[in-house]
């Protein structure tokens, strides 16, 4: 598998903060390297610049300017997920197959034409409409299944528990 | 495998209502018949019903104002999402061989203690912070996964397509 990256299309800042921000940790938690936001927003950046500060790995928002130009230049294949898309279900042994890396693109409501276009795999979750957070979340869970054994190597780390709230720190 | 439903507790109005929302379209559009929200917001209420008339099915959002009570009055086991829990992958054959409902609670940020204590499983989707939306969402999917051949009957229903959106409408 190659490194997979993930590009956050269509964000308003206002409307769609806190929903960016969850794509955006989500994207690490199942080990995206960088998120590419279509639209400067310095709250999530700094929101997720504090969780890899606390909890590890390398992981980045790159705000970009072009979104078309990062998809149009990227070399590995793409994956639209949208809600008209073709079942992911079918797609899941081809995606992990892949040795070149893969770009997955996430919209926030009406996607421009090119994002259909450009992309070589338009894959939905279920045809219900439902949240691009949850389709991301679906589909890279499915696509790096052991995304659970990721060492962050964080400063923080949880504990699994069967009751309660346990976290070490390293300092 | 009986009903299952989701409470969301502590959401916040102002903070919370979009992530509420697709809380609530992450539950229905992965088989559960009813999400209980522990705090009042019609806008949360509303958008969901809009979705429902549009799309089918029978799901509701029921606000609730004693969280608590639906979580001690349930019959059946209940699951608690978090962060802190144990891994969930371990118990997802336990929880598809369930024959009674089951009752599935995420929080927004730090949840009550008495989540933890009245849950019958605490749970969690990796150890690292992300969103209650794809811990949900990954969780229902391995849980229901046939959720993609629910037939919600809805006067509107995306066709899956290679490359373009498209819907038929009964009307």
């Amino acid at each position: 598998m190659g490194k997979f990256e993930v590009l956050r299309i269509g964000h308003r800042p206002e409307r769609d903060k806190r929903i960016t921000t969850h794509v955006a940790l989500t994207s690490r938690a199942f080990g995206a390297s960088k998120m590419y936001l279509s639209k400067k927003d310095s709250r999530v950046v700094k929101s997720i610049d504090n969780v890899v500060t606390k909890f590890g790995g390398d992981f980045s928002v790159k705000v970009v300017s072009n979104p078309k130009k990062i998809v149009k230049n990227w070399e590995g294949k793409i994956v639209h997920l949208t809600m008209f898309g073709l079942p992911f279900q079918d797609y899941m042994e081809v995606l992990r197959s892949q040795r070149d890396n893969l770009l997955f693109i996430v919209g926030a409501e009406k996607v421009p034409p090119w994002t259909f276009e450009l992309s070589d795999y338009n894959l939905s979750v279920g045809t219900q409409p439902h949240s691009e957070i949850s389709a991301l979340a679906v589909v890279l869970a499915g696509f790096n299944p052991s995304f659970s054994d990721i060492d962050f190597d964080g400063d923080l780390k949880v504990v699994p528990s069967l009751d309660y709230r346990q976290m070490v720190s390293k300092t």
